[in-house]
């Protein structure tokens, strides 16, 4: 009896029961309770809350086996957005999205590249007001930001410590300068993290309990969805299969451990690889993309997939090379979190991901537990670029709809104004 | 919004109630409020119905800051029992514990060994009713049998496919014939995940929000508790670090893949190293405990820790090796899991654990995340030997007091009189 009583690890009714509803499209109290297992009169309850704040409205009534037909309820979509950024070296994507996660706009703008951070922030709250502009949304209903870009996060804020194509980022107070610089709320996350609730929100993965994105853009991750939940992990940096061992005696990967899958099977050491082999650099045309100053780790990856598509070997075989690392690993990702579903996302797997996709499934097979127990189902994504971002957007709309309880723990949740949790007391 | 509306992923707020109650020893109603964030009238009305049901008593009123003394819940220990059984090769661990999850009886008997399966069930049933007579608690007051043992488990029942050394157990119906023969409800599970569960309600962890058992007996697995609440996975087979690909090239695993955590680092592995070595194999005792042929791959692996912890350097030499394998398996499951603590248990490391426990702590040091945004404690069970059977014991206590509401889901259930999740209807 020495474990200290602890919060309970979900979210509010009044989250749950909106995410039904959301995710239900339309539905009476009686599918609530039914769906829930709440009781009538917290659905009641929480309901009219819901109506009262504008977040749900009635829309007609469905036809009952019996007594008196059921009105139904839905979300008000165009009550609430929110804006989501993924911010990386390559590329930075914008989207607004309404109360339902549905995409109201979308924009694509240059990377943060090697730029100043805080140039990057003027630059990111012009971008996010042309955004909101642009479709002629009211500010006073957007919720926030959510922005993204690659782990790890710290508690504090921003990134730090920052992968080495970012290192200058390292410590900046990201939340806080964008808060400044926009006037809105911000909520930092994990790019890998995002992609898997975009891949969620827009219904790639529905019917999976245990849902793992692959996320390979200009390094790897992953991000973990339980029934729809991301899973965090301690500190917010849960899913980091880039830095799963693969070989303990292999080269030093940038995080201090050995044989990681990035340092072995990212996109850059696919570049490098085809850098170091001169008749792959010229098929992909490395050299000239190197010497405009203006390439990317992504770009270059980029580069290398479609020389390999195109059939040129040395580069299908670093290529393949690297496919098989990543599937070994999503194969221990999927061990460890006995997953039911894998896609692959992300701007390079956007490229590449025809390639690796057999090459996962193959190592998939694999896995005795796997092929025992259940299949894990392997798909690419249909919109690996924008996964990100709508991910973003959604961290927002979950977060500001949750009426969070004192004692109620978002893992990995940076925002410093909430509460600390508060010890049990009688 | 083509997602589909699903299950909530959190257990009845009876049983967080009643978690919390058992967490906090004694607790108000007020307590519970802050600590569950439900309201006071959902409080109020659970906490009645547990009073009711003889789960939950009144117990004096504690001091207020004003207003009158707030009344003071606590569980009734002694109104509800539960026997956890640990079935391994090597050894039958059994427990009774009260609701509490208090210990108040326990024994240990010969292992299944390369007995017939029925022969086993009729001697674990024998074994059970002997346990608890020997309390003289009434048998009514048993709510039933947590059995836990090597996994993976299919979705029906039982172990199947089974490790080498427990083939024989493959595909045979264990709940049913438990069940059959102690006129007990049954409840399987995975042991590494018992033992987690084990570690956890004896208070070994207390503050964890992200805690991981690494658990080794005959085999190699790792049981996943977030916030107190096991990960199950989509089929009951989550944490298995056994199986984590350490060498895509490294020997054939049991398994079907290659490197695995188990084939180069598993009490097998280091026992058949041992048996390699003729120097070692004496030091260690192996051919006069193999000619017996009473020995079992645990009690050999312990003989070959006792030689290293002795000075035997060959013997060192091989469990420094394992240890260091295991070590690098743990860092990537804290990477994925994001985890704030591991602990090392199982019987295998009950005896060898003072040998591994450093070789995992560098090993974690390397862990870049986990050392720059928040550290991974690492620590030896202090009860290795039983927390298997006390984890197995308080999954009867949970799953019996879980009134389940219909489309609420349990990953990894293996009961099959459940009713299956309804779709979410209007």
């Amino acid at each position: 009896m020495g474990a200290p009583a602890r919060a309970i690890p979900h979210a509010s009714s009044r989250a749950a029961v909106l995410d039904v509803i959301r995710a239900a499209g339309t539905i009476s109290r009686v599918g609530l309770i039914q769906a829930t297992g709440f009781t009538g009169a917290t659905i009641s309850t929480v309901v009219r809350k819901l109506i009262e704040d504008g977040l749900v409205v009635e829309t007609g009534r469905a036809e009952s086996t019996g007594g008196k037909p059921r009105v139904l309820l839905q979300l008000n979509q165009s009550s609430r957005y929110a804006v989501g950024v993924h911010l990386d070296h390559s590329g930075i994507a914008y989207v607004l999205t309404d109360l339902g996660g549905s995409v109201v706009a979308r924009m694509t703008r240059a990377g943060a590249g090697t730029d100043d951070p805080p140039a990057v922030v003027e630059r990111m709250a012009a971008e996010v007001a042309t955004l909101i502009e642009g479709v002629g949304v009211d500010e006073e209903r957007v919720l926030g930001i959510g922005l993204v870009s690659p782990g790890p996060l710290t508690p504090a804020a921003g990134m730090g410590p920052a992968p080495p194509i970012m290192r200058h980022w390292e410590d900046f107070p990201l939340d806080q300068e964008v808060r400044r610089a926009t006037g809105l709320p911000v909520v930092l996350g994990n790019d890998a993290t995002a992609a898997a609730l975009g891949e969620y929100w827009s219904g790639a993965v529905s019917g999976s309990s245990t849902f793992a994105a692959v996320y390979v853009c200009t390094g790897i991750g992953s991000g973990i969805l339980i029934n729809g939940i991301p899973y965090h992990g301690s500190s917010g940096n849960a899913g980091e299969i880039g830095h799963i061992c693969l070989d303990p005696d292999g080269p030093e990967c940038w995080c201090g451990a050995r044989g990681c899958t990035e340092v072995l099977a990212g996109p850059a050491a696919v570049v490098a690889r085809a850098r170091a082999d001169t008749a792959v650099a010229r098929a992909a045309g490395l050299d000239e993309a190197g010497g405009r100053g203006h390439s990317s780790v992504a770009a270059d990856f980029a580069a290398v997939a479609r020389a390999a598509r195109r059939g040129e070997p040395g580069a299908r075989a670093i290529v393949d090379r690297a496919a098989r690392y990543l599937a070994v690993a999503t194969r221990t990702l999927a061990n460890v979190l006995d997953l039911d579903r894998v896609v692959l996302t992300g701007q390079s797997l956007a490229v590449a991901g025809s390639m690796y996709l057999p090459v996962v499934r193959e190592e998939l097979d694999r896995a005795f537990f796997s092929r025992a127990t259940h299949p894990v189902a392997v798909q690419i994504s249909t919109s690996a670029a924008t996964a990100p971002a709508i991910g973003a957007a959604t961290m927002v709309l979950q977060s500001e709809l949750v009426p969070l309880q004192p004692g109620t723990r978002i893992p990995g949740d940076t925002r410093p104004e909430r509460a600390a949790p508060r010890p049990v007391g009688t």
